[in-house]
């Protein structure tokens, strides 16, 4: 079946700082009319970040959607017109002190395509010296360091429940 | 660092059928007071399912957020009351025609914690049989089916982009 959904009009219910949201019609393959609830999203990078040969930064942040900590791979919000690659350099610094003298894309998932656009794009990042923190005002982070075995382990056991970080396991 | 936002307060700008917009005031680990635009959805669940010991079933849909057909596991939105596990069971029938003798739970993911209540509660079902496909009315679906050497391949490819899809893989 071929499958296209037409959009026929679309109306913005919300216009954030970070998301907005729209309500689209659209033209569903039967050519009946449907409705969609889409959240827009800057996009963001995601860094598999090697410390050494086996073992990975991981960051520990409270994520005010679920009301609790969860352990992730480095990650932040492209800003408007940045490069994708840059935004990885800059927030793996931002947010661990740690820059990178090889910086390798990984691909891109679709986080929650049901509802959103949101990509984020995977580096792995390796051979890592000293740079500086320097977070955003509202992001507060412990920074961690597993092993990949590990956070396997983590993730079988359910104390790695990140979608983003689980994914990054798939393309190293 | 202990890490905790508190609400101080929050407002719905948006209620729609399938998702719900909230902003919230939070107070920040350092007592300031920040801001965070929230996305409440109701959860959702993903089936990898076995029709032999090395190839798995993967539906072809129209995602309006990304105006693009994507690859990925059958799943679908748990329904108000509904238990996980039969939302898994009814969606995986629902969409491509097949029951399981054996359904056993693998994990759950956070697909976009930045800004998404949203878990993906992700299952493994095996020894399939014939049942009735049952879409929604604004559901459109091929099914298709690969092996998880050549869906690991598609993934480095970038060819599937789906992050439950590529999460599963860790699980198994």
């Amino acid at each position: 079946m071929k499958l296209f959904e037409k959009t026929i009009s679309e109306e913005y219910k919300f216009e954030g700082t970070v998301i907005n949201l729209k309500v689209q019609q659209v033209e569903l393959p039967n050519g009946k009319v449907g409705k969609r609830e889409l959240v827009e999203h800057p996009g963001a990078v995601g860094i598999v970040a090697y410390l050494n040969s086996d073992t990975i930064l991981i960051v520990e942040q409270f994520r005010k959607a679920l009301d609790r900590t969860i352990l992730e791979i480095p990650a932040g919000k492209i800003e408007k017109g940045e490069d994708i690659k840059l935004c990885g350099i800059r927030e793996l610094e931002e947010e661990t002190g740690y820059k990178a003298k090889k910086f390798q894309f990984l691909g891109k998932i679709a986080t929650a395509p049901g509802f959103s656009d949101e990509y984020i794009y995977l580096y792995k990042a390796t051979e890592l010296y000293k740079g500086e923190v320097n977070r955003d005002d509202d992001e507060f982070i412990n920074v961690k360091s597993y092993s990949i075995d590990k956070i396997k382990e983590m993730v079988k056991s359910g104390e790695v429940i990140d979608g983003k970080t689980i994914a990054a396991l798939a393309y190293l």
